[in-house]
């Protein structure tokens, strides 16, 4: 079962196989507008209208909007104590979200080690996949991320 | 030389190694609290004073509001006719970003192929680099996209 909601964590606090969850996030229709206005102006992600002769066959979300929320929610489900300092991500998008869209997410610990080139530091390979209400993959993310070792703070803020 | 605002491209307007630029996108430590409030709440993504003694000793753009701000330039860099639609990317953030950071964005053709599975479009791929005032690479990023085929939009249209 995903864990919801945990308190501070940190590398010791993880082992491989854990999963983690958290609340879902629902998208409007202004949302995607409003998103995309900013940062990927094409008219399937800005313009309802005009969405519909596009490939989508209407307005659909920027993958990077996916994305975005995505981090929210595995921000909230992972609160590692010195945050999670993201370095690499691969990520897929096998079918679109659509306004009124409730997205869920869950990550699992794939790898957690310390790292070799900080001390203080274990990087953590995490596989996120977020899915729609009806269970269908919206996005797939692996990625590789920063976490404080416990007991680490006061070597890592005199570095 | 990278092209600087081409007019609608399709497919066939593109060739291996060839590279294409955008305006530079400036980010205020405002775009960076406002865009971390929303997806990605870390302190040192949202508190100029909390960030301080984090990770990165300031504050810095999340990871996901570069990828985000590289989009828009990258739309603005290759405006394809049936637009840019992303099913992959790889991408690494080997330095931050900070407040008043103006970035740059080049990406080059890896790849250009007419798709196997769905006739009028054509796979690309792109390496996209993201770079600051100083030269320095902020992110690198590796995408594969759907575009439109010249001349194949009647076709598109009634699938």
């Amino acid at each position: 079962m995903p864990v919801l909601a945990p308190t501070r964590l940190y590398l010791e606090d993880l082992t491989i196989g854990q999963r983690f969850t958290a609340a879902p996030a629902t998208v409007s229709a202004d949302d995607i507008r409003t998103f995309a206005a900013q940062f990927d102006p094409q008219p399937f992600h800005t313009d309802s209208a005009a969405a519909v002769t596009s490939f989508f066959g209407g307005l659909v979300a920027s993958g990077w909007h996916t994305a975005a929320l995505t981090m929210r929610m595995l921000v909230e489900a992972l609160p590692f104590a010195g945050g999670t300092i993201g370095t690499r991500a691969e990520l897929r998008w096998p079918a679109p979200v659509h306004p009124a869209d409730t997205l869920t997410m869950e990550a699992e610990v794939m790898d957690a080690r310390p790292s070799a080139r900080r001390p203080g530091y274990g990087i953590v390979r995490l596989q996120v996949q977020t899915r729609n209400q009806a269970g269908t993959l919206v996005m797939e993310m692996t990625t590789v991320v920063m976490v404080e070792r416990r007991g680490a703070s006061a070597e890592i803020k005199s570095v």
